[in-house]
């Protein structure tokens, strides 16, 4: 049985009913989605199923770590600056997230070198979170230095963020919101960055 | 009403109980997605959505248009690269899959240039995408243009993959299935790429 | 090649010949059109075409969303208007249409704000109809309002429409019939206003 | 039997089969016109039937005579103005052409005043129109002073379309072409603006 087919079939079976009239809208009307999210490839942190989003809502950019490199306008090609700008500047989105993740095997890949077998690219892509080793004294067990830089990652891709001029203007214009998530996927708890801490979504208030 | 914060009560409320375990285990044995999926950021192609995929089935890309670049292992970043390197040689996936669709924001980017405010990025990464305005005869209105470019980019995106010497060698050797698959907006029809042609999945066969 | 030329020879060759003797009355005697219609710019919504009227028969006036103002003989130049005036007053129109389609760019536009590159006109063009943005409650997605903009457009053109003395006069005299009416450009669907509702017109039923 | 009704009838029957192809398309990819016509509102010069146009061809604009005023970005609603700006700023046509003909009653109305029973708005509207007036001496009868006023009014318009500044821009940079052109109802005949002439369009060689 083909994994893939046969869920394309259970998408036409139990959600393509219900959600007909939303993408045929949206092949009218095009998109307009409320948010930009930035993610880790990671399989296990699905930004739409962790933020309940349907078709239309979030615009998605998913990299190794959910990084944003800086603002580099030169002649080479930058994919997710491509998808922030197209993000920001066409579909003019309410919000920009960048979503972090527990366990993110981008971030263990810059701790303790990539694994043997995938140096062509994956530690060249990871220099663009370098950064955050300068600020996190490597004291301690790895296991417990993992978790803070994935933090640090989030900060720094937002801090990133804020390089782009019509990033920063929008966010000082208030039209758009800047924020940084964590996903645990062990418990499934989401936590949200207020300050340099990410604090747990309360799960009653709202 | 925050969305994104209602979306995630509904995730918890809906989606974790019966996830639970599986996210549990995932964290606990880490991930092993089947499959690589490599597609477009448009928040109306969710990839998961339109493969049924649950929680560690997809390592996924998400940039403009899908688009994944030549083998280049230079000094530079390349995000999508380095996915499909830790997808490939890491996690070693079975299959990687291309999903383009209809209405591309980028591919029309591509076709007529980017709007005026967008200079910054994405002209410059739908470069990538340029040999198909070669392969393909600039004529009639743009809107019988696009479907061709759409169909086109999914087959250069594939090409571009196929030059990772370690992907050419997994498929080679039978490990890794290398597909492209288009997914119409309107319709919710997804067609799988049979030599140079889209043929709609049929969705009473499997 | 020339599209406009070589259309034009395609005029000259197939229809010509048939409409020759229409075009010499409509030249010897003068125009006696029996519609007003006003309809949008769009170039994919043809009032001529949609109520397949040939030579002399549709006055049309097309602007970006098919606007009618509100009656204001003032210092002004009113193009609407003064097309509205001549076809009513001089030409004696039996009929008065008003042409809405979907996905209106200009309606759009005030929805979401003009195109940062149009902001000299089109935005305070797209003001005349910002009294319908105050009875139609916001929530939603963008492409669920749209439609619900899109007719209530229409709605706010035939109101302002009948605030012109000598259209209320003809209306009420029985001389001049006032309508609605609406085309889906995806379905070719013509809709026509029946109380607040479009309802589609039965192509059977004349 | 209503005419607008049974019309739409016969567009449905004859036109829609062959060309809901070409719609479906333009619902799915947006309208690309590759030319912006400015005309007059009058039912017998239809320029999509002049110039052959099939659906998505030409972004209209429809007033009396055809005019297009100077470049005046203040706080009225300037529905010309704003067509002419969504359509080469957003829409980025490749042509800009003003459709003037024969036995105009707008420029008639201007040279010999408006109809006594239509002093609201028509009369204003010319004044647009008022400066070729000045330029073209009011020797011999009117009927041969109109043909002089309507080609006058071609290039009155043509100028003010100048006015505007990234019409200009785009005409200067190549990206635009601004052309006049005049429909002769009786004869059928289509003229191009060369230089100050109006020349007949060759209807062989092309």
């Amino acid at each position: 049985m083909d994994r893939l087919l046969s869920g394309y079939r259970r998408f036409r079976a139990e959600m393509w009913p219900s959600e007909r009239a939303t993408y045929e809208a949206l092949a009218m009307y095009g998109q307009n989605p409320h948010t930009l999210v930035i993610a880790c490839s990671d399989s296990r942190v699905d930004p739409q199923r962790v933020f309940g989003a349907g078709p239309g809502e979030m615009f998605s950019v998913r990299n190794i770590a959910g990084l944003v490199p800086p603002y580099a306008p030169d002649s080479h090609h930058h994919g997710t600056s491509a998808a922030v700008e197209y993000a920001v500047r066409v579909l003019k989105v309410k919000r920009a997230v960048v979503l972090g993740h527990a366990q993110c095997g981008g971030v263990r890949a810059m701790a303790e070198g990539a694994p043997s077998d995938a140096q062509d690219f994956v530690s060249r892509w990871m220099e663009i979170a370098a950064p955050v080793l300068e600020t996190i004294p490597r004291v301690g067990p790895l296991h417990e230095l993992l978790p803070k830089y994935e933090a640090a990652v989030v900060r720094l891709s937002l801090a990133n963020l804020r390089t782009f001029p019509w990033v920063a203007e929008a966010e000082e214009a208030g039209s758009l919101q800047v924020e940084g998530f964590q996903f645990d996927i062990h418990t499934g708890v989401l936590s949200r960055l207020a300050g340099e801490d990410f604090v747990a979504v309360d799960q009653s208030s709202f």
